[in-house]
């Protein structure tokens, strides 16, 4: 028996991939997650000094293995971010890498460089989620934070919506203008570089892609109608806005309880799992519709899952065998 | 920066390591968990059918990340087990995968075979936990199972102890004789083939490597003065002896009461974390010695830990950069 284990790096990997697959990939991801053919156990955590005193390496890594069954594939992703050493080192914050296995056999079939694909699916959570939330085509966006995920989840959005008018706001005002520049080909309305936070919140869909832990966005900002998206590890949302929405809908309940947008308010008692209206899976297989999005205030947090990465993983890998890119090695 | 990460398959592994240098990094290894050193946070299992209904796939794969702080190396094993098309195939029952990464930065260093590692770690955890229960040189061992994991245990506890007798016990007596016949250069005493369960219960230690589930070491064959050593993800002891065990130890709290020998007593609720003596790490750090084991019943029962292959594997990329063996590949 043949042992090769295929080896993808990053530039066979974008060529394999547009952002129109990785939206749909998403989509069907998201889908899987509501008819439980998706199976994504909670992610465990490494802490490297992020957090724990030993050892303080400021930085953290987390093991998120699943199962995709549209595409029949299991792997696992490895990926962390580091600050200290490795941002004075110049390296970008992410770290990952995936390995892909036979789930029938156990097998090993590639591993693969996994910084992209998180950049990738990461951009495309929002947007697809949205598509099951926001009526029609046309969309108007707010977005904080104008660095490499805003760019993505734009060309995500403008995959699946006619972007009628996109408000940028980033702490650094030159961001915001480069963001503006680079995506004027991709939003078909206009880009209006915000100078206060507040003047970026009036979109259908508001999305946070900042590293902020400040709560900056406000409760009394955002009106019915809004979804707004917190991405992230961070904290970005005023607890008001969490405690007082109509409707709070996450990617994966075990994981958005103790990280990111909600850590907080659940931490303090004052979120319960109950309190989560349905996951994006649940909306997206139709078993928990969101039906009234012009009279709630909705937010909505993709805080990640490993099934996205794997369902990526695997469409590169399988792509990459038809036309026989990247490397192998026998480990056995 | 150079980014290559090297890659390293199971002859190059089997070339850089001996027994002797297994039963010192587990040792060292196991002394990092009682005094803190030792990073393993609980594996997180993926189901594909081992006891899921969906997917159907008679496996499971375990995520195992860790740091080891007397290497200052991190990494992750993804391993698992698979009967089903796997067996069909005749390929064998564990399938592994060990990633390392530079703890400061996140850099991946190296992807190698997982299985021999598995195997190897695996058979020095009783003979070096041995060492901190048992109480001189000579050493008397009942073994059941005489597989490839009796093999290997064999030889890490004759790297620690003058073994004096060994009596072995298998389902299948042809396997029993082999060993003989393989390990009679290994045992400086004599190697007895049983043709009954029972007459392999009087070594100084007990070691259990079968896949049984049938509870078959009796409570009534244990006396004071024998440490008995269930091993793996089965259930070879009768409650009795686990519930009057004079003490149990266990090399991981978390993961021993959900898998393994313990699974069954822990989830009936008649043996609670509270009832676990100490960690083999504990003991092995002196924090919380076995001073009596003459006049004791000992079961201890170390399921497998990630920090073991994450250990073992540092010290096999630590050479094979030495020796400037193994592939290379760039994932950036």
């Amino acid at each position: 028996m043949e042992h090769k284990t295929m080896l993808l790096n990053q530039s066979d990997i974008k060529s394999l991939l547009t952002m129109k697959d990785i939206v749909e990939i998403v989509d069907k991801t998201f889908v899987g997650f509501g008819e439980g053919t998706t199976i994504n156990p909670t992610k465990v955590n490494l802490d490297l000094g992020e957090t724990a005193s030993y050892p303080d390496y400021h930085g953290f890594m987390n093991a998120m293995p699943a199962y995709v069954g549209w595409e029949d594939i299991a792997g696992i992703k490895w990926a962390g971010g580091f600050l200290g050493k490795r941002r004075e080192m110049g390296l970008p914050y992410v770290t990952a890498m995936i390995m892909l296995i036979d789930p029938a056999i156990g097998e090993f079939k590639c591993v693969m460089d996994g910084a992209l694909i998180t950049n990738l699916r990461t951009g495309a959570q929002a947007a697809v989620a949205a598509k099951y939330m926001h009526p029609g085509k046309e969309i108007t966006i707010g977005l904080y934070g104008a660095g490499m995920q805003g760019h993505m989840q734009t060309l995500a959005f403008a995959e699946l919506f006619d972007i009628k008018e996109l408000r940028v706001y980033d702490v650094f005002p030159a961001a915001a203008e480069k963001f503006k520049e680079d995506m004027k080909d991709t939003v078909k309305g206009e880009i209006i570089v915000c100078k206060e936070p507040q003047e970026a919140s009036i979109g259908d869909v508001v999305v946070g892609f900042t590293q902020s832990k400040d709560k900056f966005i406000k409760s009394e900002w955002i009106k019915p109608g809004q979804i707004v998206f917190p991405m992230g590890s961070y904290t970005e949302c005023e607890d008001e806005l969490l405690l007082n929405a109509d409707k709070i809908i996450v990617d994966h309940i075990g994981q958005c309880m103790h990280r990111g947008a909600l850590h907080d308010v659940a931490a303090a008692g004052k979120l319960h799992e109950e309190d989560i209206y349905a996951t994006i899976g649940d909306v997206a297989a139709g078993k928990k519709p969101v039906s009234n999005p012009q009279n709630e205030r909705i937010v909505c947090v993709p805080i990640g899952t490993g099934a996205m990465d794997i369902a990526v993983a695997g469409v590169a890998y399988k792509r990459a065998l038809e036309k026989g890119l990247g490397g192998s090695f026998n480990f056995l």
